[in-house]
């Protein structure tokens, strides 16, 4: 079968919603990078203005039309190819999309804006009752966006869906229950295996040395000439408008040496963008599938390349270089346990590997309580501390540093934890599966060779955008869904009793 | 009357029309200063998008229907009114721009990035024959647009109004032929009174020097806090998104302080940006109203102030702090002889004060030629030729150099240039105003007092916008339509053979 004129159409309406959409993303980009604060205002309108454009585009009757007229065509396509994909992952969108009243969108719009302004306050003031309103509201909302998809198993299901589509919670509980067995042994045997802190990472390291080590190591990883670019940001993270427009943030601290993973880490996301088919660009399919499979990259390039022996071997010679005064006298071994060292913290973003998912897991159990109202939005700072005491042994001083420490409730964005730690996981998964198609990886690695695993991540994942539901697109690269069992054998190897010391 | 419910439809619909627009802008400036080179082609349609977006959303029956309602509102109001002029503007502007059949405005939109790429090819190569169908093509994409316009005196006339509104050819012809008249005598006694070169511009001044300058001279000319940035870029403009983000651009060359002179040049567009009434940001009024009023603004501030006595008698000491290598053993005699130097030269943009007129007097007089057929575009670089011969005595070595240095007419900007020198005009027609009212002022820049000129062109021109026609405006500022006396008057008193040596 021919493509109908209909395939046609619904592509260039569809390209049209995928620039102003990702206009948006490079203005986002701008707000927090570039505007003069002044202009916040009417940036704002600019934004919403946008954002009803492209809602209006695209949940259209002609929209539904095109869809329509589309499923002989559709039926008769390889469900693998290009155009299948548009068209089924475009139908799933404007189900979900066009379920939501208007008012309802206007008001989670409002919401989100009020919620991370009342955070933006009350976290350095540490006062959660200022912010508590909000976050009843919050909730209250989400509960009504539940309620528009009554077909689904359990609530919690219908939030998650908008970051990790086609995931249930019941199987984010099963192997967060998993992980949670493995996890609290392995906490206490890797405080037991690094000691107490010896302040190797407490040195000064000046901005601008920073920014270069920065700048060196996107180059070394590597991608296409002149389609990246590396800011200063708050708040790291990865945007850009188009898989030839990449950008990536990182923050410079006078301390330490945070900025140089962070900048690893946003590389994994920005590369995820960079590689998918230039087909793709300007349709719904592409960027990455999921937060999920987005966090397995990030994750992958900061903590199995950027944390491992082979990485180490490779570099420390390079940073010592750069930073002879603070590093001169840091041997290899000393840094590489001082950049892998495991201990139980208050701060989620701070975590090291192993207890990064406790904090994860806690978010998780205590979001389906809120949403069921199990926990009272009242209580949930003792909830709270009470968990933080159990998972991580941790007391809790005060609440800037506890249940105000993410933003992400404020704006609303419940569901979404999860998927930093479904990232981990299955970012174990695909690091075995590429170890066994490229057996001297090690090796690679040890030499700075990271083209190999680049464009492996390409070939299998990245260059699929959104064709697949997360889960299809990892089974594609591995073989099955997702399974805790090789990320907690790869902690347990590195960070267990049985590690090498 | 009180306002009707179809106003503040209206409104609605002017505000998005011009948040898209203003995004367009802040799109164009990331473009040529952040942007990733690679990103350009999806940028491209991103743009184009955005563009068809916003000509839907105003040319559309509904606001055609909206206008009409207006009338009887209209009439009840002051025209001077938000209101009135709001109406009155955007009935204006619906009536060109729905006058242009989509597939010409296409074409158009098509032409001019073909023709730029055309041209910044042809540049550097001296290949005058490769741009040459270009810019026939351009030629008869604007004859078919005057032919849209039967109703105007002359073709010339419709290009004029989209940068200049309301202003006619016969008028700018009058205007010319009296500078022309009043340059051609004055430029053979400045080349006296300047003499020969003596190369004090000619040192290097490293790029971090300068933009440090530039920030200084941007902090002193002074603006609203956190509202303004300056980035380096190879063409320097303003541009942004508001009037709270005021977004300036200037290049650093290794030689001399260009850069500076540029710098305040783009000061001067962006205060006129920042200056308009914050109650008409988002309003088709809330920009500057013409070119010719934005280039009076941009002289003013580089030509008017920043090559003036007083400003360099409260600067130079600073100048020479900053750049002590440099200029330690230049007084400031020597310093302002050559920053204020009258010498007949081939390219418009290196152009001084006094030979810029004839650089732009030519283009006027060429553009009128071409339009008309009177000149054959075969033919256009003999003629370009022949007249920089006859009005400044510059023989033109190449066509890099002459008719292929400005990329106007390959983007199909014709029509433009005029506003160049009848910005020069007006600009001094203001400062004479200026000067009335504020008897003081020559003392006040001499102490670096800038607030006083920065209010007054605040409350006297910029605040209105676009509310009234750019000789209204003009009007209500210094109480006459453009005049080019006052102008001849200072460049004869400043480079005459009267001026003090």
């Amino acid at each position: 079968m021919s493509r109908p004129d209909a395939f046609a159409e619904l592509e260039s309406r569809l390209a049209q919603v995928t620039d102003v959409n990702r206009v948006r993303r490079v203005l986002g980009w701008d707000m927090q990078v570039m505007m003069p604060p002044a202009g916040a205002g009417v940036r704002g309108e600019q934004q919403a203005t946008l954002d009803r454009i492209a809602f209006d585009l695209f949940v259209s009757p002609e929209t539904e039309r095109l869809l329509e007229e589309l499923r002989s065509y559709e039926d008769s396509l390889d469900p693998a190819s290009d155009d299948a994909s548009l068209i089924r992952v475009t139908r799933k969108d404007f189900e979900k999309t066009s379920r939501i009243p208007p008012e309802l969108r206007t008001e989670i719009v409002k919401a989100g804006t009020e919620g991370f302004m009342a955070w933006r306050a009350a976290r350095p003031a540490n006062d959660y009752e200022s912010f508590r309103p909000h976050l009843e509201h919050q909730i209250e909302l989400r509960r009504r966006y539940v309620e528009l998809f009554p077909e689904s198993e359990e609530p919690y299901d219908v939030l998650l869906d908008d970051y990790e589509r086609g995931m249930k919670a019941s199987e984010v509980r099963a192997v967060f229950d998993r992980l949670k067995e493995g996890l609290v042994p392995l906490v206490a045997e890797a405080k037991e295996l690094y000691g107490e802190d010896d302040g190797t990472l407490d040195r000064a390291f000046p901005a601008d040395g920073q920014e270069a080590l920065s700048r060196e190591i996107v180059e070394l990883f590597g991608h296409r000439e002149g389609a990246w670019r590396i800011d200063p940001t708050v708040h790291p993270f990865a945007s850009g408008g188009g898989v030839d427009d990449i950008r990536i943030t990182t923050k410079y601290e006078p301390v330490g040496l945070e900025s140089f993973f962070a900048t690893m880490h946003e590389y994994g996301h920005g590369l995820y963008e960079h590689q998918v088919a230039k087909e793709l660009d300007r349709t719904p399919l592409g960027s990455g599938v999921s937060l999920g499979l987005h966090e397995s990259q990030s994750r992958m390039w900061e903590n199995l390349v950027g944390r491992s022996r082979p990485f180490w071997r490779f570099f420390y010679p390079r940073l010592q270089q750069r930073f002879p005064e603070q590093l001169g006298d840091v041997d290899e071994e000393t840094w590489f346990r001082a950049v892998n060292r495991v201990q139980p913290s208050l701060i989620r973003i701070a975590a090291d590997e192993v207890t990064y998912n406790m904090h994860v897991i806690l978010r998780f159990e205590l979001e389906q309580d809120l949403l069921a109202g199990n926990v009272d939005v009242r209580a949930l700072p003792d909830e709270w501390n009470r968990r933080m005491h159990e998972y991580l042994a941790v007391d809790v001083p005060n609440d800037a540093d506890g249940v105000l420490q993410d933003m992400h409730w404020g704006t609303g964005t419940i569901g979404y934890f999860p998927t930093y730690s479904l990232g981990n996981v299955m970012s174990v998964q695909i690091w075995e599966r590429i170890k066994d198609e490229l057996p001297d990886l090690d090796d690679r690695l040890e030499r700075g060779e990271f083209a190999p695993l680049r464009e492996w991540l390409g070939e299998h994942i990245h260059r699929h955008g959104r064709k697949f539901l997360p889960q299809e697109t990892l089974e594609r690269a591995v073989g099955s869904r997702i399974d805790p069992e090789p990320y907690l054998r790869y902690l347990r190897d590195k960070h267990g009793a049985a590690a090498p010391a």
